[in-house]
């Protein structure tokens, strides 16, 4: 039941998988496609019909639900879950590349011309059904509410929710949502991890200080 | 073309279908995929790219378009439409399950600590590419208009839309919008039935009246 | 590894193709199904686990990419993009045709009484995960946002975004959004097109001047 890219790889007799770089561990399921030159790290899981693109580069224990969509620019790292049905995207004004007008064929002749990168940084959690646009970063351990549509960045820890989607609190490393212990004292009921947070201009993060 | 759980049960040659519990009459189309151990009723119909997944529970005569996704502890009830690309959840704070932390290891260590089951009641429909949070009730014969996103429950009747999802209106068991007859009366143009809405506290609720 | 409708088509060892009425040079990708009676032009590009429905109609050099949903009554123009995940719909008010009620049985005997046709225009983008609901005409060249809800008609050049979709601007055949050069004058820096804004009641639409 295993194909190309084995050697402790797992791929479904449904599935279709092209790449010879998945990690050990890993797991593809029914109708599920990982195309030819996709980097997929260890002991990943990726649900029935998802899509992983040539280019798309993902870390190890990553978990892509059903039907997520990962094209050529999307960099995920370790310990991300993307939920099921989640859309990446990867150019922010698209045109069918064969549309006769001369600046449609110079721009799609060179992926510099139209591919923006994501990349969605360890940790994090893409809920169930998001679009991501292409062009963002999404920080570490980061939750994105399900049906959620980001268009900007969104900083480390942040719960994010909405279209466009907008900062709500924050969440542990754990997924728990934070409490403010005192000032800009952050702590997890969940698992007793304690945060800082630390504003630069309009910019606010969250730092573990434990 | 008809494979296990076969009795009357149509399942596509491009179909996989483990579950041995689906009812005779029940239709399951290309690449559409139903996991062991998933309980299908009778006379349904399954669409393209479908996912059922081991502990869904789904009634009689449910159309289920392609490309809906239905984890364990979803429970649709007899007469539900759920539309294309409709993504229940059932984890509220999802984090890939291998995550090295402690916390997160403790969570999925069994289903009581993370699932929270969703229910869909008789004759409710589901419009396309909606999302449903883990969690919720959707109410008898409600309608959720296409793109909501479902974040707490919907009464029996009611139309819901956006994201997140607020009532709009009610709409009869035949799918039509109701008008108001007079007061608390509320009456279908299409099929003539009546209703009465009735309050308590903060919730208000619809009765058939005749 | 081209199956039926072939003479130029190419169509994906996984993928099921059942039209015969698909133009030269277009290539369908896998786990994607075009239904038999589907009408595709030439040079399309129909990507994995896409669903073309008998009845839908496509114009030539259109894009479709994964698991994009087209139905009965959905037309698209020639040289449309319609991005992942992209769900049509065909029917204001769905039941599930089997619901036992003598309102919604009368309902689904005739497409008439349901069916809504859906129209796509030359050259508009339709983003990721958009939603268009049935019976709406999106026009030439219009672009609609990642994750937008369309519920009601977009005019041609138009940028729409958000749920329910509401236009935010205006975009040129190539794609760049049109900056306002004097009046009712607008320009594209990109490929130097200009177009006239021309109101009639509330309707204000766009047209190319030179």
């Amino acid at each position: 039941m295993s194909g190309p890219g084995s050697g402790g790889v797992f791929v479904h007799g449904h599935a279709l998988c092209e790449s010879e770089t998945i990690g050990a561990g890993t797991r593809i399921w029914a109708f599920a496609h990982v195309m030819k030159g996709a980097v997929v790290g260890r002991d990943c899981n990726i649900g029935d019909h998802a899509f992983i693109e040539t280019g798309a580069r993902i870390g190890d224990r990553v978990t892509i639900k059903n039907q997520a969509m990962l094209w050529d620019g999307v960099e995920i790292g370790d310990d991300v879950f993307v939920g099921p049905g989640v859309c990446f995207t990867n150019d922010r004004h698209p045109r069918s590349p064969r549309l006769p007008l001369p600046a449609v064929a110079r721009r799609y002749r060179e992926p510099q011309r139209w591919l923006a990168p994501t990349r969605v940084e360890r940790g994090a959690s893409l809920g169930a059904g998001c679009v991501i646009l292409a062009g963002v970063t999404i920080g570490a351990y980061a939750m994105i509410a399900a049906g959620a549509v980001v268009t900007g960045n969104i900083p480390a820890h942040a719960l994010a929710a909405g279209a466009p989607a907008r900062q709500r609190g924050w969440v542990c490393r754990c997924g728990a949502r934070l409490r403010r212990a005192a000032g800009t004292a952050w702590r997890c009921r969940e698992c007793g991890e304690s945060f800082d947070e630390r504003t630069e201009g309009e910019c606010t993060s969250l730092e573990r200080s434990c």
